[in-house]
């Protein structure tokens, strides 16, 4: 290596936001949707092979900071995510997001990227995963409650994954549907803008909800919701935060990614610490049952996972060998010598002329 | 904002390698020492306002992945440390790190660095900081066992801070030695190589022990201790891996920096779980005694914490305003309109032309 210049293995690649972007529209939304969801099923069907922890959290007033570390043996991989409901006022995303992706043999990471709009992706192909194994068959239509930033991504996800056709949109605010009628249009989605819940969950076999206040909210009532529908139920992620009312629950056939996790964070936070839940990496898997009837409600409680993150994280990783979208961060001290780490800022200072 | 440019809260300033080398070679290595020995000591006096969580590790055969949050309830930070002795054999570094400082109010990052250069600045500056409250009166000479890439930074922080005049190096490598001896007489140190530990602790007020292999060793044994002297063991950061002869410890007055992470991962692990040490916060905000007695030996059994990298993170981000050597990424999505990420992902597609 030249004297003075990052050595081999200084250089950490870093996939913007702008990059992501680009890598998005190449590979094309939908397709990135589906090749995301196969990637998530991939590592469900290894579960047991993943060292999970639950996410650390700081809390504060505004809302919370969490580090979600995830390890397979061989590739380590994090998330550093907030959750701030107040940021729309300022003009801020109430979630954002960045993660590292790193070799476990040496502790190097592999990979810097935003994970603000590939968490976007990932959650809307983790739920389109999991509706294509539980949703009613024939399903062809979708409430989306909750028309925020995760919405239309939800919407193109259940129609490249799981054949949606028809989405009916509502958000407490009217702007919001309008924004997700207006963007899902533009994708050739047949797309309802509805006054109310009740008028989206009319007809469809499938109802989303993801709504962004962090408290307990009533987004559904039991009577809005017809037998044999799947609910997927992105909002509540957090202590404190829930979208369901619990008769829904106790009338639903649970399915959750991490038990310990969910109980803390999701929409079960309502009911006794023992009610039953099934995992979803064992429907995946066949060692449990997913829908057994057309009659049944099925309930997602997805908080999100690492598990995800990490499929996500060595996606973008594997893609950076075909697109050319990330920039080469100067990461990580190399010196000549690993020991003589003084020595290369000493070499700096004769290469530089700075005293 | 300019459309498909990054908006003004998608910005995050990061600090290379290369950038971190020139803000320490401008300021000065000694005076940035000095610096950041004062940062961390204000922080230590604040000790009670901090949210302390010990650190998140993966552990593997080859190494371990720690990530190190911690809160003030103003500013949030995390350091990513990886721990692998094997890798110098590939021409790595056994120690690398990069770390994140945020904004608890929205959960923004406000800063991403390179911290393996900064964690070797801050580990040395504690030390130093810490036997300023503890060394004997008078201490010109220390010993510095072990000659890694910790040990130049060790023996100047100690010359900025306490006023040490000659170090007296020894490594079982006698090449490491070399390379310290040659970096450090070039800094106008009183530099002597020895052929052996007990050759270097020789006269020596000051020990400081500072080895990377993963297991239990004996860097120094007993009657190599003299009365009254202060040690500075740094080596000993893992479980399973530590530095000192156990009579040496139980022979000592014993100071750490936050007892649960010590007792895991320090010198301390060879004794009882309720053997007494003393918080190094107290002593410095005059709540604990430091040194009662010149025969006394005190030892400061150091693994680094969190709040040092904080106050390291803090340190640097507050120097941006003054020094250049930063560049800005793009690392958090910044749609026009908070909830219309996918609005942005399309826009881009308009702006870009791409199908």
């Amino acid at each position: 290596m030249t004297q003075g210049q990052p050595g081999p293995f200084s250089i950490v690649p870093f996939v913007s936001v702008d990059d992501m972007m680009k890598l998005t529209l190449d590979i094309g939304v939908e397709q990135m949707l589906y090749d995301l969801a196969q990637w998530i099923e991939q590592d469900f069907r290894r579960w047991e092979q993943f060292e999970k922890t639950p996410r650390v959290a700081a809390h504060s007033d505004e809302g919370v900071i969490e580090l979600m570390p995830i390890s397979d043996g061989e590739a380590y991989g994090f998330k550093y995510v907030n959750g701030h409901p107040k940021n729309t006022r300022s003009g801020r995303q109430t979630v954002t997001a960045f993660g590292v992706l790193s070799d476990v043999e040496n502790g190097y990471p592999v990979l810097l990227t935003e994970m603000t709009l590939l968490t976007a992706l990932r959650t809307a192909a983790t739920s389109a995963m999991v509706a294509r194994h539980l949703m009613p068959e024939g399903a062809s239509t979708m409430a989306m409650i909750g028309n925020g930033a995760q919405s239309e991504f939800q919407c193109l996800a259940f129609r490249a994954v799981c054949g949606i056709k028809r989405v009916q949109l509502f958000d407490i605010d009217p702007a919001a549907t309008a924004k997700a009628v207006r963007n899902l249009e533009a994708q050739g989605l047949d797309v309802v803008g509805c006054a109310s819940s009740q008028e989206a969950v009319e007809g469809a076999q499938i109802i989303t909800t993801c709504t962004a206040d962090k408290q307990y909210a009533t987004i559904l009532t039991d009577n809005m919701v017809g037998n044999g529908v799947h609910i997927n139920a992105i909002g509540g992620d957090c202590p404190g935060k829930t979208e369901l009312h619990r008769d829904i629950l106790t009338r639903s056939e649970i399915f959750v990614e991490y038990p310990p996790q969910t109980r803390v964070e999701g929409e079960i936070q309502q009911l006794d610490a023992d009610h039953p839940v099934t995992e979803m990496w064992k429907v995946i898997t066949g060692q449990a049952p997913g829908r057994t009837s057309s009659r049944q409600v099925t309930l997602f409680d997805s908080v999100g996972f690492a598990t995800e993150d990490f499929s996500a994280l060595r996606y973008v990783h594997a893609q950076l060998k075909t697109y050319p979208y990330y920039q080469n961060l100067d990461l990580l001290a190399d010196p000549d010598d690993p020991r003589d780490l003084f020595g290369m800022l000493m070499r700096k200072q004769a290469q530089s002329g700075m005293s």
